[in-house]
């Protein structure tokens, strides 16, 4: 049980506008049930044209295409911006992404990647025959630490918060610290594998505790269930 | 390279003041030059004896404890505060931390953890012969986003950050997003073999890309490498 494998999968060429990203992987690797695919949120937004044209010659000609997709602007610096997107994420620049893309080029993050994520599941169910859970991942800064890391931006067939509530310490007491944000654990482990340059937009995950995979029926995915209402949020 | 090991390292029984963990680890597993071992805060406070007698009748008792460990509060609601402890980490409760231990006990965070990775890190290269990199992690909660993960809080013989600056991506420009925090990744990872309840203290992680190993006379810890100073910082 206690034992996870993290490999990149390579070999699936440049994805464009309209890819069948879950064919693509299949015919990339050997998926088996409960395996979960990291997916990075470029690919995702490739496949499906969420791309705007921006200047090459101007490096801030994606600004107001940040304040667009922003609902509101937290904190700014200079150029960098941090805010709100329209989905509840709060991070730098909305989320737009230079690197990677085609010159002239900047990706948007998907409109639904929770619905992305649904999308490879499902596809995978039907061209391969397996259950995987899936995850679309984006690399995000944070306060207080420096650094980016990976987090989960979209996900399927898992739960993203494993409520370890009711479960008992190695001295029989109930845990304080009950609600692990494993969605984005995954997508942080697949990121030590897929680099920033290697060119390698997706990830398989074997071996994470079957409990988090969803039973029939039960929904759970990243926008609902893992962003936190700035009702509850301190720092909002 | 691009594939990931992670495993947990059972059977190392309970940990007490002044135990040996370079040694018990070096019992409980093998290890190779290059691996990455994750332990967890808990053992680390344990081991130093980093712990405060409360009262196992008053659950709010370790609070006065939590005032005089940190130095700075910057948010409460209720009884939760998060505020900056003396080490620079921005968390709930000063770190400090009830389950897993001793009833009418809690434990503090080491005090220093850097120093506590590197010790490990000396001392499996005595006995075992071994040069790994040895990680202390913590779970902390985060902003805007639901759930806890666990991050790193000291390390030893590894850059914390991993720099890609001057690299360039499949269409060879260059890299806007540039510093990895590659030590948050590994402990997020780790967590998923160890678990909140399963009494797993270490993790071994085979595989990470060896560009992050430290060269003869380079230095980086999390302390000093990891923590964003206050007037970098957009939240604080």
């Amino acid at each position: 049980m206690s034992g996870l494998e993290v490999r990149g999968v390579e070999g699936m060429g440049e994805i464009g506008r309209g890819s069948d990203l879950a064919h693509l992987i299949s015919e990339a690797t050997e998926l088996r049930d409960r395996d979960i695919l990291v997916v990075t949120q470029k690919v995702i937004s490739k496949a499906e044209g969420a791309m705007v044209d921006v200047d090459p010659n101007d490096p801030l000609s994606h600004k107001p295409v940040v304040e667009r997709e922003s609902v509101r602007i937290l904190r700014r610096r200079g150029d960098l911006v941090i805010s709100e997107t329209r989905h509840g994420f709060v991070c730098a620049n909305a989320g737009i992404d230079l690197s990677n893309v085609e010159r002239g080029k900047a990706a948007l993050l998907p409109e639904d990647a929770d619905r992305s994520a649904r999308r490879i599941r499902d596809g995978l169910r039907g061209i391969a025959d397996v259950t995987v859970g899936v995850i679309i991942s984006d690399t995000f800064g944070r306060p207080w630490r420096r650094g980016v890391t990976d987090v989960a931006i979209g996900s399927a067939g898992i739960r993203v918060i494993q409520d370890l509530r009711g479960t008992t310490d190695t001295f029989g007491r109930e845990l304080q610290v009950t609600e692990v944000a494993v969605v984005d654990e995954i997508a942080a482990a697949a990121d030590l594998v897929m680099g920033k340059s290697a060119g390698i937009p997706v990830a398989v995950v074997r071996g994470v505790d079957p409990a988090i995979f969803l039973d029939a029926g039960e929904r759970s995915s990243v926008v609902p269930d893992l962003i936190r209402h700035p009702s509850e949020d301190l720092f909002r």
